[in-house]
């Protein structure tokens, strides 16, 4: 991998743990290297234009490394933004991005409005149907902001496979209903859901909605598969299609996230705005050191030495 | 009103009520008209294109009727996408647009992918408080297919006001929990939800997030006003800010939302791609007559006569 390129895709990991997930970040780059090692990432491979016209393109992620292919797109849907006001790249043949809000982060931190989506193996059941066979899509929407971007990363489950995981290995209940048991009801058991397989949408059939239409978007947009063509197995999933798209808010309201945020922040109850708690915990690891698993942290280690 | 203007007004109105969304059709007519009377609506108001470049514009629709409004918005768009692949209108200084899917059908009819937004008056409490802060702000997205497009058209909460209102008429409970009764517990019952006017945002606190980040970016492109600068009365609500962004699929492969479909149809329960009610009952609406409210039809004839 050229030094630029490993660096960049070093990076990507190490700024998803320092904000706080590491399921994307560190925890997950032993599976990343797995990939690697199973010919499913191309680390060689780049992502190049392949179609469109005007502020539109058609890229080919020829199977390269997610986050760089997803970084890459949206660098080139930024730079569309600036020239036409609005741009947008759909990407075609790309692996997992990791962290989807690292690219709305990037828009942001260019000064522009980000949105984007990629969508995943079949993970989540349709509303009216038991069996996965819709993907769980995650969207992202950023703002910039000089004292902190606004930015949602939602995938379209309440909750993704690694976040019942957790739950479970720490003994909790979920915090809201995340899908069904076995039986059909709704339950905030982990280990219920994990058995099933039946993760709730977000919003009932809304939530499915969204993600059945987010996907046929990304894929016909960029010529890539849809999610019922993307092997349904985590280490193998493969071929994903993505939609980047950056508009250039040049000449806004300066001010106008900054009362939004204040009246957000008035009145009763404790509301954050989307992208503060990660702006939290960036700060709190800047300053204190970003948490590791040690074991996975050795092994890292262990394999770069090696 | 010009002839062409009230025809078109008239039919997004008679479209609704045949699409069964008669909510934002004829049984909508009679508050819109109260607007009028009111100075709320110019009905002689036409938005105008007031700034941006390239692929995006920024509008500003004077309080002229907000569903021409948002037609010549996305008509504008669907302009712009074709000439750059991508186009985008940010309309300002609006007004309610009734049926949000009406531009995403619009879109689709023209060939193109349409994605749409507006902001609302405070009518969802953000996740973590109990009064309304935030808009329900309904989301479009809609993808052309010959045989009938695939329409998401979606409010941030899981049921609307006029939702509750009407499971409360029929004496029925919601089919999910919609929001919080007065001691803070999630209900099915929708009085105690009209009661609270704790409704409950889609995927808690991911509707949360996406409806204030879509309010952000309709206020921030358009330069109009975001949600908690706008009036918290429905007979007032006023100067929506609202985003219409079109994308040419051009070349892109003519069978993917059919295979898409068909592998939703395919498997276990009952699933159906978004808008194929809406299709199921235009065309039955369409053999059988468009059912419409007694009162409310005689009431509207009346006017016209007189």
């Amino acid at each position: 991998m050229e030094e630029e390129r490993a660096d960049r895709c070093a990076r990507l990991f190490a700024e998803a743990s320092r904000d706080g997930v590491s399921s994307h970040g560190l925890n997950r780059f032993p599976r990343f290297l797995r990939a690697i090692g199973r010919g499913v990432v191309d680390v060689h491979a780049r992502a190049r234009c392949v179609g469109g016209h005007g502020a539109l393109e058609r890229w080919d992620g020829r199977g390269g490394p997610g986050n760089l292919n997803a970084h890459d797109a949206m660098a080139r849907a930024i730079a569309l933004g600036r020239e036409h006001g609005i741009g947008c790249v759909a990407l075609a043949n790309t692996n997992h991005w990791m962290r989807g809000g690292s690219y709305g982060w990037q828009a942001a931190d260019a000064g522009l409005i980000g949105i984007c989506w990629t969508n995943t193996m079949p993970n989540l059941p349709p509303w009216g149907a038991t069996d996965p066979r819709v993907g769980n899509n995650p969207l992202v929407v950023a703002v910039p902001r000089p004292d902190g971007h606004v930015v949602v990363d939602m995938a379209m489950s309440q909750f993704s496979m690694g976040a019942l995981e957790a739950y479970r290995a720490r003994g909790d209940a979920l915090p809201v209903v995340g899908g069904y048991d076995e039986a059909g009801e709704l339950t905030r058991d982990p280990a219920a859901i994990e058995a099933s397989r039946r993760l709730l949408p977000i919003g009932f059939w809304k939530g499915s909605g969204l993600a059945v239409t987010l996907d046929l978007v990304a894929a016909i947009l960029s010529g890539g598969r849809a999610t019922h063509e993307i092997p349904a197995d985590p280490e193998l999933e493969a071929g994903l299609s993505q939609a980047f798209i950056a508009i250039d808010p040049t000449g806004a309201d300066a001010g106008l996230v900054d009362r939004v945020i204040a009246h957000l922040h008035a009145g009763d109850g404790e509301v954050r705005y989307p992208g503060e708690r990660t702006l939290e915990t960036r700060n709190r690891n800047m300053r204190e050191g970003v948490p590791v698993d040690p074991a996975i942290w050795r092994d890292v280690q262990a394999r770069a030495a090696g």
